[in-house]
């Protein structure tokens, strides 16, 4: 079962970056705090846009299953849904080991 | 000084994959045994594709600077330009700490 990869690319609306920021942040700590298949929920801002991505890893599918349907990454999602400038796009790849 | 993120994306030849999947391999545990300012350099294959997604992490745009300029990065260009169907893609981030 190799580990799952998730790259993430989230819009924003201009503006609402510090918003997003914060959201996201307690996101990011919930997810580290609560979810044990969760190896990696790291987000990173692009340089001239208020685009964002986000590096995830998970131990297995079932991990990562587990974190969509978990009760805080739901609770996130309207202050999300708030600040988001459309709908997230993800890459889901397999680590190579 | 914030920590540097890239997602890079690489096309590779199709049929080519085992072969760059042993350089990268190679050049990952030099890169992770010889640059102190490397944090991340994980790489991971698309699902159904011959494409492949790395994501890094440097402690500062230096470290980033010194990992191209590195002979171990350098050196292993040759048997790379061998497998990719193309230039790799760069996306460079600021972490969000």
């Amino acid at each position: 079962m190799s580990v799952v990869g998730i790259v993430a690319t989230i819009k924003v609306q201009a503006g609402k970056e510090a918003e997003f920021e914060k959201v996201f942040s307690d996101l990011r700590a919930k997810v580290r705090a609560n979810e044990a298949g969760n190896l990696q929920y790291d987000f990173f801002k692009m340089k001239d846009e208020p685009t964002y991505i986000v590096m995830e890893q998970y131990a297995s599918e079932q991990a990562m299953a587990e974190h969509g349907q978990s009760e805080h990454f739901k609770a996130a999602g309207p202050a999300l849904g708030a600040v988001l400038a459309g709908r997230p796009t993800l890459q889901i790849v397999s680590k190579v080991e």
